[in-house]
């Protein structure tokens, strides 16, 4: 098996259950293990802390320019080549990134962009599953109505943890799955409207699409992992440099297939704005700090990340768009923060 | 201080937090717990267990009641002259129970009936404060709707909280006190439906009143606890009695207060059917349940019993009445089954 080995040579990770303190600004053990803990750890729990901060910021803003985006009224692009560009633009970056490491550090058996087969056969994977599920998603519309789609997703929730717990073979403790069940409890209850309950009269291929759906995105998220992890002092550039290119072509594929006529008769660029440049930028960033969270924390962490960041961006909106908080969002709230607190708090001893 | 002796006197207690398992049919480690006990505790544990699912059997089966009389379109009787029933048969139950104890173990000091000054006067002050909550509950709806106060009324799973470890200096772990937030949070999101938006607007008053009364509510719950905890091998049945003796007295003052013309007029029991009596039979044997509760677990016990009642309640309507089950009362509902499991997961090791 690919994935037994993954683990065994995972030596760089092993700080699993450390990682929510660094969503919690004053954690309660995590000002304990700062001060307990080598320089080395320290380093390592601020880059986790820095990278996961930055996912979470990254996301809240991502669904706040996609509520301005609609609100502009501007949605008129194809959203194939806006992925595509997104893919090019994270490929640049990684590029740009490893052109200052060889500079300063030369070039090294770590950071050289060239590579074996047998690493990059597993790096369209990841991409390959991304497809799939972005072309189920024009079909499950059928079935499920976009509220009830957007309920749906916090299935994703789930199936992260399961994979993560199979494929990782990464132990949570108890209390930390029972954590998880009340984060995908807190985040639908947050999003609750009176448009919800249609939800519980989805068909059962609704159901199995939903399903087949959120096992795809937790795959690919922990999948991703798997190759990020199996290589622990590999560049990460390198490794999102890879990530990216399979990245661009399935993207391009999606094109072809969706988007192909709209794109010969108005243009690749047609219905852009400034809004969507931004958004463009902003999808970009956040893919480079998903993979970074990978590479110093896990998928555990950007779920709780990502959960948190839409608990923000609702605040945000209600200050920005005077969107109004309904009760249904304060419950979901606050079972999402004791659900950071329990996972902190429910580590496992080792 | 009166409540400060309690916690000294109260060795026959201190099992608080093995209370929840009795919830849970088959508890984790509630089952380790029986097999390794002496027979001593094990009978203790069935007897908790016994007055645990009474009360929730009968608090549930008082929801469904109220459903059914409200359909049948009966609520025409005075509510005070219900209460009075309600106390008086509480009464005759435990004189009836003390009789059949008195024939077979005969009179001893701690069975029988007659009291000192020391002992009973704190015995008013719980029927004192439903008195007033009862009173204030008919000032409150000039502020809030009844679904609000619906779902306000959630606050004494709090107060309650907040009071048993005040006043009864009992102590919950963290998680356990995550759990008890879970409890809260989970009841209002399964009680959720598309008019509980307007408790948010509730004006200021309206919050004060809704958190006096859940003090109110609390404080006499945690009350009583004390007042029968304090003497641990004085028969329940004679604390019963005091307790339901100053509750008829109190009842019987609110008839004069709110009733005394329609009682007057109409008769004392003016628009009683089948189901008033039904009801009546029903709120005297869960009365004697609570106290029950309170001698042999705790008032953490009753605030999940009830909870956990509330729940059944919808399931049976659901059958019965042909209700449907809401999105937010299955994400309700795992929240609460979420918060069982980690009260008793969290217990404090001693």
């Amino acid at each position: 098996m690919e994935y037994r080995k993954i683990k065994d040579e995972d030596n760089d990770g092993g700080t699993v259950s450390n990682d929510i303190e660094n969503l919690r600004g004053i954690g309660f053990s995590g000002v304990a293990s700062v001060s307990n803990v080598p320089p080395r750890e320290q380093a390592k729990w601020k880059r986790k802390t820095v990278v996961t901060v930055a996912l979470t910021f990254l996301t809240s803003s991502q669904a706040i320019l996609i509520v301005w985006s609609k609100r502009a009224g501007k949605y008129e692009y194809s959203v194939t080549t806006a992925n595509f560009l997104v893919e090019t633009l994270k490929c640049a970056l990684s590029l740009a990134a490893l052109a200052r490491i060889w500079k300063s550090e030369g070039v090294t058996e770590d950071n050289r962009l060239s590579t074996t087969l047998d690493e990059v056969i597993v790096y369209p994977i990841p991409a390959l599953l991304y497809l799939v599920k972005n072309l189920l998603q024009y079909y499950i519309f059928a079935y499920v109505d976009a509220p009830g789609y957007q309920i749906l997703k916090n299935l994703n929730i789930i199936s992260t943890g399961v994979l993560y717990r199979i494929i990782l073979k990464k132990k949570l403790s108890d209390i930390q799955w029972a954590a998880f069940i009340l984060l995908c409890a807190g985040c639908t209850t947050a999003q609750l409207n009176s448009r919800s309950d249609h939800v519980l009269q989805t068909s059962l291929p609704g159901w199995i699409m939903a399903i087949v759906m959120a096992l795809l995105s937790g795959f690919a998220g922990v999948y991703t992992e798997a190759i990020i992890k199996k290589r622990p002092s590999r560049n990460i550039n390198v490794q999102n440099f890879w990530l990216y290119i399979f990245g661009m072509t399935f993207s391009a594929i999606a094109i072809l297939i969706q988007d192909f006529d709209a794109v010969m008769n108005k243009g690749f660029f047609h219905g852009y704005s400034i809004i969507t440049t931004l958004m463009i930028l902003n999808h970009a960033l956040s893919g480079i700090a998903v993979s970074m969270v990978m590479k110093y924390a896990d998928n555990i962490v950007k779920v709780y990340s990502t959960s948190v960041a839409m608990l923000l961006t609702a605040v945000v909106s209600v200050l920005l768009f005077g969107f109004n908080l309904t009760l249904a969002f304060f419950l979901g709230a606050t079972v999402v923060s004791v659900s950071v607190y329990l996972h902190s708090a429910g580590k496992l001893q080792r």
